[in-house]
């Protein structure tokens, strides 16, 4: 059994904890926050058996075997740092982090310390993304890919209210790209592999975040178009076209359903049973990892997703 | 009544002669080929009473007050010259041409002769188009904008192949985007303008022709996508979201409904009856000008197209 804290009490972290509840082999046991207060109250919501305010204390404790990274990006590096030397597992939320450099420190220290390091990036595993890799041989030559994910931020107009808004924030790595787009950019890192080019376009707010934006990204006989935006609701589906068909996917984050429509009249469409949550497809990989599973691929695909976000923000 | 003569024999028009059936105050009497059996065989087929392969002649006759240009696109511009040149009204397939400097050219030459220049954007005066720039205002500001138009070439496993395949010809014009890129650029300049910068990938095939494509266009505080292929499928539909609402339309060229869903609940769904063929609305068109409406607006969104056009190209 992974003994389980988790660092950050957004709402992520209720939604991941409420998550794990159907993955054997893991447990959360305990909540970290810098206020003791909003530890104990996160702790006590979510029925953990510890809180705590004192991160060294909590990495030090012989109870704890993996660590749960959910706070403010700008912060992800120090916290995955001090878990991975205190010899923890960690399970981070994405991105990861916001540079190669930085994941290949993160990775590296992983390896030393003989633990592992792997990202919540829920889609990866999800059946249906799983069946999109399954299927994509059966496209032909792609040759347009369009992943979108456009949902107006519940706290939008706050902001152009003029209040402080965390996810628009860029002190604590606010923004739609790495909060959104990363879901675009990580899917088609694993199933095209990485661009030979890349350009991109953003639209800020007066915090000087990004609101929206949209990327191209090019391979050898093969485009690809990226958008997300937090300022606007998006309403059409993410496609791969290929010469031999098209596939949909009604949501490139939140799969459900995809459909394949084959130059020779087949049709194929799909909707899984699936868990309420796909990060408990996330956290079940975690476990089998944990248990000697080799995350190569999903260290891979990190990375990948990463560099592709650097090189797209070095557009902006 | 305007007596038009057609110049070009493809299958655009066929359907442009057809599309004219219902338009009143204009009917197509000629047909203008080099090649006299084929002139002969379209005007036969079609019910005109006239067949050339001399255009001086065809152009010189008071019985052709003016010309439908559906030559291949490399060679509209002279076509158009010449029955400017000659006094003759001129409707052109799109694009008018490749170069904002043609354009002028042709332009000026239109005005001096006193007659009518204009291109045949079918969707221009279509009445869901017509209806979406009604809605836009409603829309609040927009923030990201995405046009598709991806449609397999009938004819591209041909190329594959190896076979001459004029549509992948680019000594003729051939390509995706002017064929079907163009319906993503026009009406892109109609609704916002002409974009401050521009990126574009393309996807070529072994002729030299790009087959697929795709272009990002910022604006101050928006970002368009476009993308447009003739070696794959496309399934979704173009979408323009704004704050206070996004709107979806079934399709950037074939309009046939628009759906906007907005913040506060509304939602407008529309699926206006239509004429068969949106050709017959820029035919019409095309009618008014030629008796006295203006056609300032419809210049300018075809130059701002162009112009287009000529950037995305650049980026080749």
């Amino acid at each position: 059994m992974i003994r389980m804290a988790a660092i950050g009490t957004g709402s992520i972290t209720r939604r991941t904890v409420a998550a794990a509840r159907s993955v054997t082999g893991l447990r959360f046991t305990a909540a970290y926050s810098r206020d003791a207060a909003r530890a104990a109250a996160l702790a006590s919501d979510l029925g953990l058996e510890h809180a705590s305010a004192d991160l060294m204390a909590l990495l030090a404790s012989p109870d704890v075997d993996a660590v749960y990274v959910a706070s403010p990006n700008a912060v992800h590096a120090g916290h995955v740092r001090a878990a991975l030397d205190a010899g923890k597992h960690v399970f981070c939320e994405k991105p990861l982090v916001g540079t190669v450099a930085e994941f290949d420190e993160l990775a590296t220290l992983a390896a030393e310390r003989g633990v592992v390091l792997l990202e919540n990036m829920r889609s990866a595993h999800d059946p249906v993304m799983t069946r999109v890799a399954d299927l994509l041989p059966t496209l032909g030559p792609v040759r347009r890919v369009s992943f979108s994910y456009s949902q107006k931020s519940a706290r939008y107009d706050a902001l152009l209210r003029g209040e402080q808004v965390g996810v628009f924030d860029p002190a604590v790595g606010g923004g739609a790209l790495t909060d959104l787009g990363i879901y675009c950019l990580h899917p088609l890192v694993r199933l095209f592999g990485s661009p030979a080019e890349v350009a991109a376009s953003f639209v800020h707010v007066a915090t000087g975040a990004d609101a929206s934006g949209a990327a191209l990204a090019s391979y050898p006989g093969m485009v690809a178009e990226l958008s997300w935006s937090k300022s606007t609701w998006g309403r059409v589906g993410s496609t791969i076209e290929g010469e031999a068909g098209t596939l949909v996917l009604d949501h490139i984050a939140e799969l459900h359903e995809l459909t394949v429509e084959y130059a020779d009249g087949r049709r194929v469409a799909e909707r899984p049973d699936k868990e309420p949550d796909n990060i408990t497809y996330a956290l079940r990989r975690f476990v089998a990892v944990v248990e000697g599973a080799s995350g190569a691929d999903d260290l891979a695909w990190s990375r990948g997703a990463i560099d592709l976000l650097e090189r797209i923000r070095a557009r902006r």
